[in-house]
């Protein structure tokens, strides 16, 4: 079985500036080819370090990963570092230094003469290409040992990884295989659903099962270790399926859809439009709606209220309500769906308003109360919400996915 | 000067369940005290492991943290891979078990028997008092060189760093003070902004200057050392001036404040209202604005005019320039803006229109072309913007900020 080391390099790593998560990413794709990661090196950007860190890692990995310091500025080493700890030199490629022009020509700017450093590899290593940034990345191979960098920016990183060593690694595979799958789910905390799973969550089991939580958004995780491929997907399968039993209602995917996604789906084959008007949430709910691609099919679009004026004007919504209710109130969230509706012409709406804080709360309407209102043809929903009122960005997170799950629940799972 | 190197022990860590934060905040805290972290080891919970980090970290380091396995279960080995780092025997501490046992005891519970192996120190250690967990914590000293040893749960690390190691570096500080300062800017790549920086940017220089990026944003680190906190201050402020007159308008913050909120600072000064008329970004325009408390004060609200159909009937955009030109277009973006601003009586307006992908593009209007109006008063600009086309996130995220970024700039910073 191979083994991984991964080398971090940055001094924004050591200066608290920047939690390394790049590391985690890699370990957790490198699972799923049944290689495990043996360390993690954390070095600034000193060559006499990294080199240290390589000999180090060498000692224990059969693939080394290094992530960061590819970028054009002097504080860029790791290209230098690498070639000295293979003992190479570093070589000049003319195809690279063309590519990184290229990278700039298509956005009609100039390249700046110190990019001309990323056309640099150590000798008998190849570049990996990299389709969303001008560092391409390295591969070099050394006694029976692979080495990769990437760069440090997240996107790019991670990009390069699918693009290219993801197939790299599938050709090599060997070992017992651990596969992840996952199950999403909305409408319960954590601790009801570790509850109602009871000993499944338990540490050693196989498939384990663990669980994280994002804003009112709660993963499932199933890891299962298998001897071949086959094995692997159907435990995952069966403890999908089983999972799914226990949860109901309250799983909304079980492929690693997001709830946007999962709404788009129902609406998109049952054929029905939707509108969206937000007050607390400012835009968020028709972010996460249009966050999914061809989301047009079924999103004609919606009202940001921010203002108890725009209410009126934009969504006909009775100064009378506003006045004897407030802005924060099931009659209000009824009107504004209603005038979502008759405004767009959309076969269902959303509507959000609520009081996200920090400012703004009272005793009788304290910040995280929200109302939710629905509507779907002639059929109307409407729900009180309390969140703790302990971040603005988690109300109002919880706010738009909590709308997006309410839909979901309408448009019949 | 001191230098320190982390350690941070647990499988956890190297199988991407749990992101290492611990030796991040660890990091922070001493550069307070002037004392800089070298490097950071992540090992699993095995002996040979963790003593073969602590080897390598002892060869750079004065000060060793070693965060995680101080808990009482089988995997929970610190103790034993200090003691052998150490080249000392485990010692039992009556005095440990006494809290140990009190610590359950004053929740009415009966220690579980495994509690018992956290009453052992290496010999010629000392303990470090838990007032929040079972797992005492050690320090020793070897060879001029200091080791302490955490829990790995943050909440106990960081009470234990407060409650005890700071008082002691406290008292032991010398040399430097290291204080770190942000600069905020938007509108040119890291390689322009490094070409303008120049020699600034070299590595080894007091105060140092690091950059991060982050969806078009980038961040410029400065880092400086000082013999005592005013003069590093001093620095800091003299350092920021000096990059804020080489960067001129690309800087719009040095107070680590995000775009949303200088915009809206400016809005509020200048008592101008604010609407907005998205397309491509769906609301994350109006998300990013409404993120900041108080945005109510200048922000009316906006569209999200997702279809061409809510273009026409919400903001009035001509059907003509839509089937003339489209709509991604200078002038439908100009539309959308003048139709903000008449519909909802605010002094400016925000309008993007633009192909976040990945569907959607051609060679005339490939993915990436975006349209932004800004309109203030009778003053309207129209910017065309070309993102690469690699990513829809990303695409929608330049959108939003550089929008905002323009409206920064037309308000006159």
């Amino acid at each position: 079985m191979k083994r991984a080391c991964i080398v971090s390099v940055g001094n924004e790593l050591l200066n608290s500036q920047t939690v390394d998560t790049n590391a985690n990413w890699l370990c957790k794709q490198l699972l799923t080819f049944g290689i495990p990661t043996e360390g993690i090196w954390i070095a600034g950007d000193e060559i006499e370090r990294i080199v240290s860190s390589l000999k180090q890692a060498a000692e224990i990995g059969d693939i080394i990963f290094i992530t960061g310091g590819l970028g054009p500025t002097e504080d860029d080493i790791t290209r230098q570092a690498l070639a000295d700890f293979l003992g190479v030199q570093l070589e000049f490629r003319q195809e690279l230094l063309d590519k990184i022009e290229a990278f700039f020509k298509a956005r009609k700017l100039a390249m700046p003469e110190i990019n001309r450093t990323q056309a640099y590899i150590p000798k008998g290593g190849d570049a990996i290409e990299n389709p969303v940034g001008t560092a391409p990345g390295i591969h070099a191979a050394a006694k029976g040992k692979d080495y990769f960098c990437l760069p440090g920016v997240p996107v790019e990183m991670k990009r390069m990884f699918d693009d290219t060593i993801r197939g790299r690694l599938e050709s090599q595979r060997s070992g017992p295989i651990v596969l992840t799958g996952r199950i999403s789910c909305y409408g319960a905390g954590e601790s009801v659903i570790a509850q109602m799973l009871g000993d499944r969550m338990k540490r050693g089991r196989n498939p384990l099962i663990n669980c994280t939580v994002s804003g009112g958004d709660i993963t499932l995780h199933i890891v299962a270790q298998a001897d071949n491929f086959e094995q692997a997907q159907q435990m995952i399968a069966e403890q999908k399926r089983e999972l799914g039993e226990i949860l109901g209602l309250l799983v909304y995917s079980t492929e690693d859809k997001s709830l946007a996604e999962v709404v788009g789906q129902l609406l998109r084959q049952k054929k029905i439009t939707l509108a969206t008007a937000e007050s607390c949430t400012g835009g968020l709910l028709g972010k996460y709606i249009t966050d999914i691609p061809g989301s047009s099919d079924y999103y004609l679009g919606g009202w940001v209220t921010y203002s108890n004026e725009a209410k009126i004007r934009e969504l006909g919504v009775a100064e009378k309500l506003l006045q004897e209710y407030g802005a924060v109130s099931e009659p209000v969230a009824r009107a504004m769906a209603d005038g979502a509706v008759r405004k767009s012409g959309a076969g269902a709406a959303l509507a959000i308003t609520g009081i996200a804080g920090p400012g703004g709360g009272s005793e009788q309407k304290p910040v995280g109360l929200v109302y939710i209102a629905v509507k779907n043809g002639k059929n109307m929903e409407v729900r009180e919400l309390r969140f703790a009122p302990f971040s603005r960005e988690m109300i109002r997170q919880r706010a738009a996915l909590s709308a997006l799950n309410l839909l979901r629940l309408e448009l019949g799972v």
